[in-house]
């Protein structure tokens, strides 16, 4: 089954707001065997809309609409959609009353705006949103759907996973198979990498393709086979997988689609060790991917972090003799604070980073992205200097992805 | 000038990847007068592109292409782009050379696969790419223009900023005038602001459109006017917004579009008060966010993340009786954490959060999204109970706000 998305509203258009559902989405329909083909972000206006559902059923017969549902002025989705399928607006009072009981639960009265909440095209399925005001509503006709759903990440991904999955799993004919394959490759920069795989890429079967998807350090390498047989289907892509692992060896540092963070959780819970961070560019980013991952309690004792020397040198017991004499930023102060953090939270693990962010702070000698990182395992401790010369929001970004590399190497290597 | 933005890779459709380029290109583009109609994501496919190119064509004069350049087989949108455009690759010794400096630093060698970046199509202005090893392609024909970026994020960022803005600048021939307005709001549901603001909204010139943006206890309100003469669509809009004030008064927070840490770090800099953060369930996204914003140094001193009881005891001397008596998600602790970090930090004001993020550790009494806030500010504390009910990171999301929040109503009310 092939989809569309089409997200709708002039705040993605002016990028006021990322699209972060169209992602989610795609990764849910992918798991029932269904395959988006085409993602689509209109204005609210009433022409673009209807070029943009004209467009998508040139395409595919399933197309999921987020977005311009709310109930203010500026949202015409419901509207536009009446007009698309020649229908009209009509009072629901199932609506009207799951609005009522949700209104009261929050406290609020029942306003007009709400009160319109409650009228629902008349030739489609209304499916109660659970979590929000907007209705949802399933549009089905001559072998074709059309589901429009609220643009709120929350009520959308609510009510995908309790109705409109289920029910397109149902409406599936075909029953295509779509299985992809992970894995995470250290030690290679993407180019070198290709070259290394082109033998194994030149002869993949026809239905299996190979993609490469690089982040700092570490590459996303992914087989995706598609057929009809399940079975058949991942039989090609076992195959496949093992030969690349036969070529890759350790480089392969994890073999499934997992974040650093869960990877690390993995190694912590296997070993039953704590682990705590010291952080001081990266502001507690390198805490929060970790808290990210449910269950984290079991291996993460806590972090401190020490934006300021004065907090470094009370804290986190780093020398102030270390501090004057080489800096902040230096390895020293560094291995002080990975050390300090283990001793102040009884941690057997740690991970401390030190760096100037940017955009000001830099100087000649260390200019702005230099960042230092020291990990600790048990009595193992090792350290790095990095130079990452970017904005600070990727300079943040990219020192918390080195660390969380640095320390995941103290278990595999 | 009208722009469409087309996002090329699999791994967008596939939902393994969110697409945060389309919104940073989006903002840019609004800055200098060009407004993005249509934003389009397709697969690394040669029919799909193609369609997508002549479907964009038939709307703006101007697309921007990202992603598809990278180094392996998967990425085909230069070749593509040449049979679009009827043109041949072509070898750039210009390239080939800034390729082999790039590498170098990199500690890297040449090989065929970086040698075949260096084939650029014959017709296309070719525009360095400073910090990456794909090519920047500028097509220019019949008064059309597209552009073929790299689609990893700071590539696309630097060569935007550097050479694509300033090119369509000068491009541009009409002068069209968009300028936004936009106010942070508090203390209104979205429906019940519509219903507020009705006739104000009904009473707007043609030429003005309102638009909410609700974000968890916050509204953007956002106020777009277009016109040809700058003078005369700021008159308007500030007019506009003037009586907006009027109607709303103190429940506008802000009159800027800031992020609330940005809100936050003014009147911390004002007042020049120093922050700190003590998180349990927020693992760090509190101080993750306050230290996004540049020059946060000279007002946030640092966090503890106090993941485990036993460092809210000892690192934050949180009482063990209190804990014991209370659990940790209480008012009792989330005052002391607010004020143990002060301490500890010695900083004027601080947040603290206790919280059950979930999916695991829920009670009858204290379900999965029960979260307590302290916010300190001097000798003013003040504690707040919420309830999110969501999933582990939309609950994290959400306390985070909350908490922010709570620390904000201390500047205002």
């Amino acid at each position: 089954m092939n989809v569309e998305i089409i997200t709708i509203g002039d705040e993605l258009l002016i990028g006021q707001v990322v699209d972060t559902n169209s992602a989610w989405m795609a990764k849910e329909l992918n798991a029932i065997g269904a395959e988006v083909l085409h993602i689509t972000t209109v204005r609210d206006r009433r022409e673009e809309m209807i070029e943009a559902f004209d467009e998508a059923f040139s395409r595919v017969n399933v197309v999921l609409v987020t977005g311009g549902l709310g109930p203010t002025k500026d949202d015409i989705t419901k509207q536009t959609l009446c007009d698309y399928f020649g229908t009209r607006l009509v009072f629901s009072t199932e609506v009207y009353a799951h609005l009522e009981k949700l209104l009261q639960q929050r406290g609020l009265q029942m306003n007009p705006s709400n009160r319109d909440q409650a009228l629902v095209p008349e030739s489609c399925t209304v499916i109660q949103n659970t979590v929000g005001t907007a209705p949802i509503m399933w549009f089905e006709h001559e072998g074709r759907i059309l589901v429009s759903m609220p643009g709120v990440p929350s009520e959308m991904k609510q009510v995908m996973a309790s109705d409109i999955l289920p029910r397109l799993s149902a409406f599936r004919q075909e029953a295509a198979v779509i299985l992809h394959h992970t894995c995470l490759v250290r030690n290679f920069a993407e180019s070198a990498l290709s070259e290394f795989l082109d033998d194994f890429e030149r002869n993949l079967p026809d239905d299996i393709r190979l993609a490469y998807l690089p982040t700092p350090g570490l590459i996303r390498l992914r087989l995706t086979a598609r057929g009809y047989e399940k079975e058949k289907v991942c039989q090609e892509l076992d195959e496949q997988s093992n030969k690349l692992h036969l070529l890759l060896g350790k480089n392969i540092l994890c073999d499934e689609d997992l974040s650093l963070p869960e990877i690390i959780g993995r190694y912590l819970k296997e070993r039953g060790w704590m682990l705590a961070t010291a952080e001081s560019c990266t502001g507690g980013n390198i805490a929060h991917q970790i808290t990210k991952i449910p269950g984290c309690s079991a291996y993460f004792k806590g972090s401190v972090v020490a934006y300021s020397n004065e907090i470094k040198e009370r804290v986190l017991g780093v020398s102030q003799a270390d501090l004057d004499a080489y800096g902040a930023v230096s390895e020293p102060v560094v291995r002080q604070m990975c050390e300090g953090v283990c001793r102040l939270m009884q941690a057997e693990c740690s991970v401390a980073v030190s760096g100037i962010a940017g955009p000001d702070g830099g100087t000649p000698e260390k200019p702005v992205g230099t960042v230092w990182i020291a990990a600790k395992c048990g009595d193992k401790v090792r350290t790095q200097l990095r130079s990452f010369a970017s904005r600070r929001e990727n300079n943040i970004a990219r020192a918390t992805q080195a660390a969380l590399l640095l320390l995941v190497s103290l278990f595999v290597d």
